[in-house]
């Protein structure tokens, strides 16, 4: 059967065309820089908020007009996977997602649960051998379930440490059988509501415990892939302990973690940490930790995760300037951890939002890789710190100085002489690039 | 001559007091624990907002009524220091905290900052001599002049890191010849203002070598003190690189840089970077590096650095919670980095600012210590955590179980009770605590 | 049968009282002023909160143990009537407020929809003939139900609009049926998502149309009680209507509405709007149109309504002020719109919130009074704008001058001599009428 | 002599020019619609940000090298005069705006500064018989002396209302000798920093006479203009009266001044208090009240206003949308109220910020003119409000209808189908128009 039969497969069709169900920017098979559109991009689908949401928000119940919306179980659950592989195919995407409980529902005992994840782990498994479309990454969902209401491997209760580690054990499994391609953690309950009730110090020796044990399982596996933390700030906790790039990085640092992880950065939790999201993609890169993306936007003059689809073009290019920065993702994508608005509650909205995504990103890329290939603001760059690679400048680069010889060449400067930054000047180039990308 | 002839010494007149110019709750000669509230609070006054401050904000002039406001240069320092001595002799403050620029003008050279610098560290340490306020700390401004518009040891510029090498230098040198207990590092313009100029790796990298020389210099030179990082997320700087405890310590951990650094912790410093106070306390706490407090409050609803007086009784009672769960402050001390508001110009503000605060401060370390004496939130958290004094909880700790034999437990548990946090119900009880504070 | 039977009836014992399930500060009979503290705090219990929400969040699903969760549909609506009032009595609340569906489900269809509430009604009416406890107000849920996704009364749809137009003709009838003494309107959905859908004229002038026939038709009924408008800046839609006290007051204006409305203020929808709580009461104070208030409060460092559990002493000593300037809150009231924490799940706490949230605004209410006793701030504030009781000041205020009498008197001032506005001080003083609140 | 004589006059070059001192975008003699593009954007260039600022920040000294440096006095402002004059022509802009002391010095006496006016307006005077820019608006600073610290229509003080009210008149007067298109008040001092010393209603009402004699003061000598009141939450003072557009609707309407007033908007006070640039605009517009426009940009990750030069192509298309939407801005335009980074401290950098600004309207007017001769978000709104044009719509919007009706015809409803939003794709198509707008 199909679920959107409506809907044909979305062609690129070019700038200028007014089928509003069309590529106009991405097309997968154009080539920039010797890769494909689609190799540098990696698109990926979030099976949770495309197949799963409904348009709940806490003050509504859901909204979406779906084709399975009479289904219930382990019923429920196929059809999922049968509308997503119709889904990826119209969208041509190479990747999607998902958390163990998006693609099949939780059983009354773990061994039930493991069960029903069973059976819909070998319906994928069997869909994807006909499909390009791959797995990106996959984790386990330890939020939802009241159990994780004091956190997952930060709960104060062992028993809850145990259920967690059980469910990331299976997680590592069922990414290995599907072929997954990074293992993600995000710790939505991991931090704490009120510090009045929380041992912290405890809690995240607690989280790198856990972290070290499912590095020695996936390797003892054999499943030799990028663990990503994706950091965010707040929201549903308080205060979540992987707060932003920085912070998962001095707990990675701290427990020796650095080795086996590499972060999944999400726009949307940039904005609410207060950071832009080319600041945590730029921290991660020059710090070699850039993993993942989970491409969204926010809305910030909203203080909550709103994961709209991203259009900003700003946005994209500064992101997509970024990922060309650091050679690309690897093993990484930009998967649409996006939902459509509660008011876009049709089906065809669902097949807007990722073009609208992937339009942008397409955009975006060609924005960045034309500011790189003019190296706009790589000479800018290299002429501003000229300074360093000279005189004193080089010497203390190169660690050859000390602070009784920079006072001695202090003593003897004139006035300095600082040259502007040029920050409207280079602001405006931006929107030249961006103007003239289809030029 | 005296600059504050109508302002007697603050004395402790005890609650109930309708004297104005008195201290209601702060004493500095009750024992708490063995310690006088002046040994465990060590309060320190902030030259730059009580002598140099003039009120000005970014759309007005200056509205402070001060006795030095007709002298100017070499005199109006000297006048600020007989008038500092006297306020802190009439405040009763064991501590007092400098910038080099607040002490002295800077000459046209950086020879001729070093003359009057010596001149009015001269006149300080023989200031000192009879007065029993000591030098908390003091510190390089290296933001207000013109030179550092594109930051200091991170600027683009290597003469201006000679620059302010030469000037850390000296300020090693001055801490030293003032008995300082510490040192500070605030970046105020260590940071970026866009990423379409900026090379942060090479930023970053420069300011670890910047605080490698110092560290090398403060060794050869015998002042041994802790260096203490402040982080401040924004302001003026778009970004600054130590945007908060965090971030401050993945950068530390990286650059190998921990064992001769802590943090310096200011209250709205926090705000702005989204945690509360107590939370950048706790943080610097749990990983051994709480040095110092910069005591103020900020304006929650307001987008920058208020830099109040403290009076938030909540804040100042978690506060001291952490700092008396850290065993103190060390060599630290709470340092009033805080400004009396434009429209509190006169002279006696300046006094009532300082009472409310040490006041604050007193009653928070009362309720504080109460708080662990009762054992109130020790008790709810041991008891809270204690799955992980036994059985499962105890290996999970101790290291010796893993990923098989946690899902092995795991599938034979039954549904997992968890209890209440009880957040309202221990929130009511700091409230019983502040409001039996007195009783 | 007894839904709470391990809770005794909650009893004031007293500052002091080690017993967690007593009122420690809020003594129903105790008189201030006249008045029984009962009769002027007007504590309300929210039925939403406390009998329907079960602690679901936007990433996790309900965690609440209530003793009515086995049950459903009608059933479960005449649980909760029973063990409200049984609730209210153990509480020992004057009043108690509820939206149509928390009373009773909707149909299929809305005369359906019509009988449950009839049946539910009916049931209340007759617990409240032997309560104490009354109807402070009902209000209609318009924001729930898919229907509602692009408004209520501002909907596109005028289906929509004639719809919430029922709800609220059979609201009116509900309220006038129970006597309340106050109708709501929260307008949770009406606002827009982005301006490029919208017409917001069209949806303004729309929603005064619909309070005009609310107010025909009340008089028509003879449901004589005042209409609150409850502001909210965001949340769920991106842009609400009735951002706050300011802008409802200037849509009342514009569409002559302002004799039949007042506000129904929420301390956490003011920081949402950037405002202080105190700030929204004050606001509608002097305007005349203070009607009730939901006493609750936020977490500023969050973005998102949390309606917690008012325990901030600051906050509702400084909401005591205005209401006590406003000679009470005639026929409003204190309502807890607050949930207890999603980790708070157990029936106990329900009643540690609402001790905590009683017991923090009678220490307001003592502190606010005797600050008010004491004209601590009122006789401040009188000798600060002294100078418009006499000579250019009085001319000004009674309407005798004008810009070129003015400029003539301004010519010849000398320099003109401000006073302190003493913010620190006086903040102080308000930390001493805490303290000493009990002494 | 020149001022800024490495300057040649900005040309139109169009898009592709590599010349980073042309427009590429503005072109003041296309038309559009039948008006030039210079008589649509009537731009502005800011007197203060451009002639007076320096790049102090809170943290810094002024960084802005600039040809009349070395001056001061009132031969400094004759210098900025002449400097001006160079700017406008080289920039070729058809308006400029000022504070009074921005253009002249404030003398020891109020008597004094007038004359320094009356030499600098007179130089103005003359300048602008030979020049096209014509002063789009003056204001009168009521901020930066020490005697507004507690405000100034709105002090405490009776001495400072009228000194205030002088200073107006004098404003009022020099508008109309120099042909001043409209008189702006902008209340960075009108309001309050705490409740806690504060008369609220006295000095709204205070404010609200200030207001009525300065119309009664404008009528009287024939400056019929219309008079712009420019909103702002917050900064300088905690809590300003003027919040936003529907505040400052609030009190028009209150104290009888909308046929007096309309409203400055600026982008960067408009995110400030919570909304879009847009947003504050269409509220206006609906309204009738949009006067004039501060264009300028915020950094919505930044809590302070940052007066960026507007170079965000989202917003100065939708702001454009409103704009024409208005039937253009009347006797308003586009001030650049926005200034230069401290570290574009060059006097090139004041060129390249404008041309920014001006290139980024210019780009916006165009795709907003295209978006509304397309259509496309106006037909796509006309659909989506199509059920008012007939039936139950018709005659609730024609006021024919009552609660009893609308029940009755609620009552048969069989389930109401809304129609979906469809936000993703408006967004994208918004995108679109961007990128092809040169195409």
């Amino acid at each position: 059967m199909s679920y959107f039969k409506e809907i044909n497969k979305i062609q690129y069709e070019g700038a200028g065309s007014k089928n509003p169900l069309s590529y106009k920017y991405y097309n997968p098979e154009e080539v920039i820089n010797g890769k494909t559109m689609e190799e540098i991009l990696r698109f990926s689908v979030a099976y949770w908020h495309t197949f799963n949401a409904d348009g709940t928000d806490q003050f509504g119940v859901g909204t979406a007009i779906r084709p399975w919306n009479h289904l219930t179980g382990i019923d429920l659950a196929k059809a999922r996977v049968e509308a997503a592989f119709e889904f990826f195919e119209k969208l041509n995407v190479p990747f999607f997602c998902f958390h163990d409980v998006d693609i099949a529902p939780e059983g009354s005992t773990l061994k039930e649960t493991y069960q029903n994840l069973d059976i819909i782990v070998a319906m994928i498994k069997e869909y994807m051998s006909t499909s390009k479309t791959k797995l990106l990454w996959n984790t386990a969902n330890m939020f939802t379930n009241p159990r994780y209401v004091h956190g997952a491997a930060t709960s104060n209760h062992a028993d809850v440490f145990a259920y967690s580690a059980a469910k990331v054990k299976k997680g590592l499994e069922v990414g290995k059988e599907l072929g997954a391609k990074n293992y993600v953690f995000w710790g939505g309950r991991e931090g704490y509501e009120t510090l009045l009730n929380t041992n912290m110090k405890l809690e995240q020796d607690n989280l790198a415990r856990f972290f070290h044990m499912a590095v020695d399982y996936a390797k003892e596996i054999g499943f030799d892939v990028p663990f990503l933390i994706e950091p965010k700030p707040k929201e549903p906790t308080k205060h979540q302990y992987d707060f932003d790039v920085a912070t998962g990085l001095a707990f990675l640092q701290k427990y020796d973690l650095t080795d086996h992880f590499k972060f999944n950065i999400e726009a949307n939790h940039a904005t609410l940490a207060g950071h832009t999201f080319e600041h945590e993609l730029h921290v991660a890169r020059i710090n070699n930790m850039l993993g993942s993306v989970d491409a969204n936007q926010g809305d910030v003059l909203l203080g909550w995760d709103t994961d709209e689809f991203p259009t900003d073009l700003y946005s994209t290019t500064l992101a997509m300037y970024e990922i060309l920065k650091n050679d690309g993702l690897g093993s990484g994508g930009l998967n649409f951890d996006a939902k459509v608005r509660r008011g876009s509650f049709e089906v065809e909205d669902l097949f807007h939002a990722h073009i609208a995504g992937m339009d942008s990103f397409a955009i975006g890329l060609k924005v960045a890789n034309k500011l790189l290939e003019d190296k706009v603001l790589e000479n800018f760059i290299e002429q501003r710190y000229s300074s360093y690679t000279e005189g004193i400048g080089l010497e203390i680069v190169e660690g050859k100085t000390d602070f009784k010889k920079l006072e001695e060449y202090a003593l003897q400067l004139n006035e300095i002489k600082n040259q502007s930054g040029r920050q409207e000047r280079l602001k405006m180039l931006v929107n030249q690039y961006i103007l003239e990308a289809l030029v």
